[in-house]
């Protein structure tokens, strides 16, 4: 039973939520008015390639959106363009579009329902093969569908158009793969077609074709494309600038880590379900200074690997990159301190007096001006008492600032 | 069984009659070779628009290109493009590409057989149409289809390359009709494609096909484009400067007598199968004046109305003509002179008697010199004995070099 978002405002602030672009806005919010007064999930179309099924971080911008629309009661199908890749490209030049055996296209559709559930509600979603309504197209049928877009047109898309003007062959079938794309919508009746910006074009012919077959054309809904690790390129496996999203939680922790610091927000924004409030809030701390990134990207780490692994092996991937992290930031090689009766009192270690005993300060109170600082660690662990008593692990790594590291034997 | 024409000269010689290009002549040499040797009909294609059924002289030019083939053995494979036809102009913008029915389709083919079978052997003949092949085509066979041309090489054709840099508009789609020509070589595996030179992009269309589909590529074989009897523009329908090619044999050949003189020898050639050697006569004796143009254009028009009715009836309407023209040439009032004794010999009228009496002529010897000068007629018919006696009609008109006439009474 559909149970629309009654509040529009609410979805609209949602679905707005990163979006490069809506076209145009006042149809969705038409379109959502119409949901919410009948009580009918609108479709929201997202299109994939059958032939790359590794989903990662960047693919989720559009699938959190899709999610969103889900969180309010719309019905999202996923298109894999199987028969796309059944094709393959028949001038065999790309390496990019092989042809792909059915047994290929159901494995790689498997690969994707396994990764896109981690991110989609299954019970509103519907994958569907583009086989299903393109194979049965007489040439009758493509004459009629090819009849409804020029060839100018189709020349201003970005790729044909650089190739058309540096007199790079354009083969003829490739006209093709946009109208299949536009036809999709038009086989399905789409309300709301998602993609990144570089699916403008795309998702425009949708509307386009639509309005030719008499239907009520499409919103195109355009989301930003991904900046992968490197803060600089677009997030892509061969790249090797991406967080796959069923790698171990260690690994895409570790991974986040290594975000530059100015793409955090934009992460936050784009591929975490914190709300939009909070995200704001962090924007304005890091802006001022108020906060110390790292700080603010392990929250980030943890946000994403709750997506993908729960909670708990958020948490545990936190401690695990700690360990590293600290471990990674040790000299090579730290003087050890053996555990004396001099700073103990009974079984625990009394830190101000190990401090000055070993050397890394000069007398009590420098010792407890340095914990007041927040400047002394044990394992990686702020010191916040500045009589602190403890009792001592072998190896335990005790540091003050940033230069001075004991090693605790016993 | 063939029967190949082993004189391969002879074959060239014929095949070359007109032509205004084969592309390349070395391989339909290679063809013919292999074809005589071997005893092997060549596949000579043709390609019809079922759209317009009235075949007009304008088409025998190809037709009669051929009927030479057939005479040599060869195959002919006429294609109806009745899949062309049946999907018309799905954009409905243009009136000359009408969709047609089935019925109509089968209607117009029955109408063309009709007429080309004037002109061809229908032993040597068939006829195709290419919804045949095309129909079954799946929409993956379509993008094959596609992948083997490009769109700067469709772009070249002169009419896409004209609206292209004109920025009017090209639909996908009609990048399609040149593919589904070039695929009916395919489809036949044909040797030989003919066409006029409009045609020459579609024709090497077939040739880069068949070559991409791993077949011996066909020759292109380009006949002119028949001027019509204006002179000027290309023959056809629309603009009512056309023969017919079944209509009746007067109103040919009286529309044959209205071509301008510069076109005659052209018309010889392209037209009628009247030997090439001869034709070259004709074409030397009207360069020099010998003879008078009007006399080798009834020649033209007779040998024309030969082809499609036969020389009875090429006689018959030569004889019609004549005398229509001869009373074209009338003036509007004649004097009438009424039959005496004076100038009969019993039942006869004596000419020159006749000729004086009439005040025609002033004197005997008057009325025999403008005989001699095949200057007296009588009905039309020029009078060579200068003495003739001749039992006279009623209203039989005289008439004596260009303005003097009379009718006849009793």
């Amino acid at each position: 039973m559909p149970n629309i978002e009654k509040d529009l405002e609410k979805q609209l602030r949602e679905i707005r939520r990163g979006a490069v672009e809506i076209i145009p806005e006042n149809e969705l919010v038409e379109k959502l008015k119409k949901s919410i007064k009948y009580d009918k999930p609108l479709k929201i179309k997202l299109g994939l390639d059958p032939t790359a099924p590794d989903i990662h971080l960047g693919h989720t911008v559009v699938l959190q959106k899709l999610r969103q629309f889900q969180d309010f009661g719309h019905q999202v199908i996923i298109i894999l363009g199987d028969y796309t890749g059944r094709i393959g490209d028949p001038t065999g030049k790309s390496e990019t579009r092989k042809q792909l055996t059915e047994e290929e296209v159901l494995a790689n559709a498997r690969t994707y329902e396994k990764q896109i559930f981690k991110i989609l509600d299954p019970e509103k979603t519907r994958v569907e093969f583009n086989s299903k309504w393109l194979a049965p197209l007489t040439f009758e049928d493509v004459i009629n569908l090819s009849a409804k877009y020029t060839v100018a047109r189709m020349l201003e898309r970005d790729d044909f158009h650089k190739r058309f003007t540096e007199n790079k062959p354009i083969s003829i079938h490739e006209f093709f793969y946009p109208l299949m794309q536009g036809y999709d919508s038009v086989a399905l009746e789409a309300d709301v077609e998602l993609g990144g910006t570089d699916q403008k074009f795309n998702l425009l012919m949708g509307r386009h074709l639509q309005k030719e077959y008499g239907q009520e054309p499409q919103v195109a809904l355009m989301m930003p494309i991904l900046e992968g690790l490197d803060g600089v390129n677009k997030m892509s496996k061969s790249l090797n600038n991406y967080i796959g999203i069923d790698e171990p939680a260690n690994e895409m922790y570790g991974k986040a880590m290594s975000l530059p610091d100015e793409l955090i927000v934009r992460y936050f924004e784009l591929v975490t379900r914190v709300p939009l409030e909070e995200v704001r809030v962090i924007e304005a701390a890091l802006k001022e200074g108020s906060v110390n990134p790292r700080d603010i990207k392990m929250r980030l780490a943890r946000e994403i690997v709750s997506i993908y692994h729960g909670a708990d092996e958020a948490q545990q991937a936190e401690e695990a990159f700690k360990r590293v992290f600290q471990k990674r930031e040790l000299p090579e090689d730290i003087p050890e301190f053996k555990i004396s009766e001099e700073v103990m009192e009974g079984e625990e270690v009394v830190l101000p007096k190990l401090l000055v005993k070993a050397g890394m300060v000069s007398s009590n109170s420098e010792a407890r001006r340095m914990v007041k600082q927040n400047a002394v660690k044990i394992n990686g662990e702020t010191v916040k008492d500045p009589n602190l008593r403890f009792v001592p692990e072998q190896d335990a790594i005790i540091r003050v600032g940033k230069r001075r590291f004991v090693k605790i034997t016993k």
